[in-house]
Formats: structure tokens, C-alpha cells, sequence
């Protein structure tokens, strides 16, 4: 059966940036499955597959549908027992949503501080009026006033890593030696950033940035291929 | 097999408070084992079991002696594997360890400024030099200043349980409808405060507040053999 991932890009189909899509373009890779992706900007979205979902990643897999990115996760869990697991059974499906949970409060309101004008500037125009639109409501700010002061946030936000460097610091990947869905929900973060703004923020010496390029590194170096914002 | 927890306890023997020896009382009832409990406080416990550990909890199991709260979890789950299990496989147990670093990092350093002279006020005298002693100068400060302006920090802290909220206001435990180790990993530190101190933080209509009130219920209500601070 063919599978398709629509994936979130701006103008540039060839980068696509949606943390949540990546999260999902990982998956699918440690599950050693072949596929196609397809992209779509923000505005495009409600006219894939019907209608299916107002959001992205969905996933096509022959007849089935699914979105949400750990719906997704769940499916390939479902569909494909005999590929490498992404949870590690009952508890490490359970505690990826605690891993979840802690990078969508933490990690993304963070780098979309970072972010979101950048983001904004690679959109297509429709794409940047209904994204200004939406996010400065949000936001209560304009987009220039939200990302202002980033330089200013990028210790506090380190400082808040320190759950995760602490465990990265000392083993490859949150799931041990080796990589579980938990660790491409945390890399999807990341890689969103990397992907979409050139504003730097994890030092060359901190136990993340190893982590992180581990993660760049799987599967063939699946996340590099898209190389980073300049 | 005869079983000993060695706890933490202050003047009241009763009242052991060491967050890392509930996780550790929790896993035993969870695992259906029983038990029996012996105190010390601070300055005992080089003189448990030959110097075997300069921290509690200590698990003796027959001849088996285990320190440190997340080893006697693994101790526990490998050694009685037919009971119920405390990490719901190989996955679980990876990201246990970092539901743990979440809670080290971002709960106890929180709780210790709501309790740690309350927790001093509870100690035996020797243990009371001794904490004041070390406590001081790992926090560079007076334990006096050091919760002077607790009433003033529960806001942000409640905020920074957002994570943790977001999960157990949809399920009734981290480990989904039924508790796992990582559960009992942040139970402890509520019940660490509980136990020790009387400033309470937990607003009634917070959905962690009635996660906690379920955790203390568990196990024929096991955390509630302890009475609140008054």
C-alpha cells in the first residue's frame, strides 16, 4: 500500500517545517516504511483529502486516514507490530503524552518567541495574511513585538531544558540507547526552529545540541535533509 | 522473604516525609508485597545496614540490599515480575527517568522553598544542625529567608505544573487509567510537602489537586495513613 504524509511548507515546498510533521516523518522512518509526502501551506489545508482535517500531518496509508501527529504514531504502532516499536509498550505509550505535554507547554510557546516572524516571512502570501492574522490575535502583539526580545529569552529557555539535558547528558536518547517516539516529539520542536528561522540558540557545548544532532543524524540523516534556515 | 524500608523520619517516627521513600512505599503496595518500615533520621542513616548508603530509601529484601529510589523500582520490577508492573515495559521505564528529572528539577526545588524550614522544625535535634548546616549553604541563604516569600511564589509554581496538569485533567494517572512508577514519582514530592509541612498550595478545583487525592487513596490509602501537616 502507498503511503502519503501531507506536510505543512511556506513557499518553499522542499521545507517543510511543521514540528508536528516532522514528528511524524520520523515515525515513519523508524518504522522502516516507505512513503511519499505532499505538501501544503496553512490555507490549503481544509481542502486535502476532502476536508479531512484542519490540520496537518495527515497520513494516508492506502484507504486509511489519520491526522494528529500521535494519533499517527499510535496507527503505525497498530498497523506495523512487526517494525521497530515507537513506545516501548503500555507505560512508554502512556508517558510520551507526559512527554508531549511538557514540549507543547514548555518548548514550542518558547521557540515560537523565537520564531514566528521568520516563519511568517517564508509563508506564501495568503499563507502570511491569514498566519499574521491569526497569530497576533493569539498573540495580543504584533508579530515584530512578539519576537522582539528573543535574544533576551534564549537563558531563561535554556534553563528550562534542563529536564531533558539531563537525561541526554547522560544516555543517547530519551527512549535509552536508542530512539522512541518521545524523542521525535521533543527533535519535532527543535527541527521546527531550525527549519524556519535562522535565529541560533543552542550553544555548541550543551548536551541538547548533542542530542539534537543525534536526532538529525537517524535514520539516514532524515532531518538534515532539509538543511538548516540561513 | 522478610522486607525492610528504611525511611526518613524527624522527632515522629511516624511521620516519615522523604519524597524518594513514598515512591518507594507506593511501588511496594503496588506491587502487592509486604512490608515492614524502620526510621532514621538524617545522622542515622550512615549507621544503617554497615554504612550500606549515605541516602534512604534502603530496601533490605533477605540478604538483597538496595539504596536509591529508582534502583529498588527496577529491583522491584525485576525481581517480582509476575506483579503488577511498575513501568509497563522497556519504553516506560526509559521515560520514567524522565518524568523524574521533570520532577527533580522543576517540583522539589519549588517545594523545598514552600517547606524547608518546616521540615527543619520537624527534625530531631542532631538532624536539625546538621540540616540547617548543609541546607544553608546549598542555598547560600538563611532556611528563614530561604521560604520568606513563599505565599508570593506559589503562583508561578502552580503555573509550571501545566505539564503535568494538562495530562491528569484527561486521565486519572500518568500511566493512563491506571498508576505506573512515574505517578509515585511525583506523588512523592507532593506528599514530601504534605507530610512536612502545613502551608498548603494546592487549590481545591486544580485538576492536579484531585490527581493527588487519587494517588493518596491507592493502595487501601496508604499515603493517607499520614496525617496532613497541621
Amino acid at each position: 500500500m502507498a503511503i502519503t504524509l501531507y506536510e505543512l511548507a511556506g513557499r518553499d515546498a522542499s521545507r517543510p517545517f511543521s514540528p508536528h510533521c516532522w514528528k511524524v516523518r520520523l515515525a515513519l522512518r523508524h518504522k522502516g516504511l516507505d512513503f511519499e509526502t505532499a505538501t501544503a501551506g496553512f490555507t490549503e489545508i481544509p481542502g486535502l483529502e476532502g476536508g479531512f482535517s484542519k490540520t496537518v500531518p495527515i497520513l494516508k496509508d492506502g484507504d486509511t486516514l489519520v491526522a494528529d501527529s500521535f494519533a499517527i504514531a499510535e496507527y503505525l504502532e497498530t498497523a506495523y507490530p512487526d517494525r521497530p516499536t515507537l513506545f516501548g509498550g503500555e507505560g512508554g505509550h502512556a508517558l510520551s503524552r507526559f512527554v508531549e505535554s511538557w514540549t507543547q507547554r514548555v518548548i514550542h510557546p518558547a521557540l515560537a518567541r523565537f520564531a514566528a516572524l521568520d516563519i511568517h516571512d517564508g509563508l506564501s502570501e495568503p499563507d502570511q495574511a491569514y498566519f499574521r492574522s491569526s497569530r497576533e490575535k493569539a498573540f495580543g502583539t504584533s508579530l515584530e513585538t512578539f519576537v522582539a526580545d528573543r535574544a533576551e529569552r534564549v537563558e531563561p529557555f535554556l534553563k528550562s531544558l534542563e529536564p531533558l539535558r539531563a537525561i541526554v547528558g547522560k544516555q543517547a536518547f530519551l527512549g535509552g540507547e536508542s530512539p522512541l517516539f518521545a524523542d521525535y516529539i521533543v527533535f519535532g520542536a527543535f527541527q521546527w526552529a531550525r527549519v524556519s528561522s535562522p535565529f541560533r540558540f543552542l550553544p555548541a557545548n550543551d548536551p541538547v545540541t548533542a542530542w539534537f544532532e543525534r536526532c538529525l543524524a537517524l535514520h539516514g540523516g532524515e532531518g538534515k535533509k532539509v538543511p538548516a534556515a540561513a
